[in-house]
């Protein structure tokens, strides 16, 4: 079982277990310091986290101390909505990378394929959903394909090694491939075993495009933040998942995630506890068997938990 | 209850109800020619159908003979996929025309999201999925915003009257929406009890954009298509939609039409029997209760039928 996913064009060794900074608010610094320190070398971050400056510092103190170099780590961030336009793509890039405190990113992700209204960094940053004045979400006219040409200018500055997208689908995809100068290297989806969305990964991997799952562990994450994820069934105390767990002598978490990288799928989950952080990094010298993969693949229900309808906003995207 | 839908921009009248041309293969002619004799307006064609000669033919006699005037119908054609690049689009749209021997048409539609490597049309027209010479679909770098931009090049020469686009979901919606001079007028659809969409339907008309379904009766067009279309009951003949039919004293087609225009979405069936075409426009004059319409709603199952990954093609451009 590899533990990285070789990068189109740049043939870049992604790691197919990162740390994921959504939602590490206390202690932050901290936080991605001990990742770094417990053997996360991919750290997966956006503007849209507030928490850059934060993870930059946890970073600098681990290169400091000599546990990593710069080049051992990966390090990813996304475009946030309000920046779209090809005159905010490269201040909101630089704002990141002033904010992280780093010459270069590894991966930088157009985070999702909404264009919304700018929002002047001294009034709010990051943008957020709702334009700040009027309290709605607003759309720009500012199509993908424009902002797509300023992401891939950020490559030619040599500012970023690898640049995909997040939260978008085949269709839109297909049409990025056919304008695209340089090809998304990866996407970044909802992902875990009740939203199994086996056509899009295997379409999406055949076109050579990885595919990094957010959210492995399907509610988990929602619960204070949304009806669908108060109300679903928490998939880490799920009887399935655990009773696959006690056959491996493994935690829920553990198996959820084995089960995306044994599809070759990457995963970025987080945690604040030193201990489950090794935990979740320990998914390689053992093997979910088929059966078992068909038991917890039983588990779909077509549950997108990030839905944008979820949070209130007028935009079935995934429809 | 309204018998057509205002479109944006040109605040043109489309007829809710149309008479689709897919299939019609044998005496096309003729059933052009009845179907606007038994009262059909709205004539939906398309260059993939392979019948736009006959669709013309049988349009011409209608004229002819006095039955209709040119501008009291309302013709559509589609854009095939092998005709997206700027190149192709104008000369694709002058063999629509020539062949239906028309001099403008009412709604010109991108089929689908989908560009695929030219064909000259000496070689073979239309081009169909698969590439003649290698037997294979290849696609072509022919971006959605550049084939949009000539469609949009015809109705400025006064050719369409009205441009939009088929088999598009809402995410490619939202990134027309930033680029498009003129914006899609209409969004034609799969749509029938085991597919309905909602979120999808509301979203749309929501933006202005009148939506038109295909395959109302549901997998009625497949059966001889694919395995999909082969196995899953029938809606024509379902013990819901008959039970619900004969309430109203209506036949299951006229239940299955209702159900779409009551939720302001257009219709265009198919019949070559002139009883049954005449039964598929007697939908207004009676309304489908809250109760049935629910009924006929727990229908539901995410079924599409003609869906790429059904034809064999390697593409699965809904997910």
């Amino acid at each position: 079982m590899a533990t990285h996913i070789e990068l189109n064009r740049t043939g870049d060794k992604m790691p197919i277990v990162g740390f994921g900074c959504w939602k590490v608010e206390k202690d932050c610094a901290d936080t991605i310091y001990n990742a770094i320190k417990a053997g996360y070398r991919l750290i997966d971050g956006a503007a849209a986290y507030e928490n850059e400056v934060e993870v930059g510092q946890g970073i600098a103190r681990a290169i400091q101390e000599g546990i990593v170099k710069r080049e051992d780590l990966f390090v990813v961030s996304k475009l946030w909505n309000t920046d779209h336009h090809k005159d905010h793509v490269r201040p909101a890039f630089d704002r990141t990378l002033k904010d992280m405190g780093l010459d270069y990113i590894d991966l930088y992700l157009v985070h999702f394929p909404i264009p919304v209204k700018h929002v002047d960094p001294k009034v709010q940053y990051p943008g957020g959903w709702e334009n700040p004045e009027t309290k709605k979400m607003e759309y720009q006219r500012s199509p993908l394909h424009l902002c797509w040409a300023e992401m891939e200018k950020l490559v030619d500055a040599g500012l970023v090694r690898n640049i995909g997208i997040s939260n978008t689908n085949v269709m839109m995809l297909l049409d990025m491939f056919s304008y695209c100068r340089y090809k998304p290297a990866t996407l970044q989806v909802e992902l875990h075993p009740y939203l199994q969305q086996n056509n899009l990964v295997r379409w999406v991997q055949s076109q050579d495009v990885a595919i990094t799952a957010y959210s492995s562990f399907g509610p988990a994450s929602y619960v204070q933040l949304n009806e669908a994820g108060k109300t679903a069934k928490p998939l880490l105390t799920h009887e399935t998942i655990e009773q696959v767990a006690k056959k491996y002598s493994k935690s829920p978490a553990q198996v959820l995630l084995r089960w995306s990288v044994q599809r070759n799928v990457a995963v970025i989950p987080k945690s604040m506890n030193v201990d489950r952080m090794k935990a979740n990094l320990d998914l390689f010298d053992w093997t979910l068997e088929d059966e078992d993969i068909k038991t917890i693949n039983s588990l779909e229900m077509g549950a997108r938990f990030n839905d944008t309808l979820e949070y209130g906003i007028d935009l079935p995207l995934f429809d």
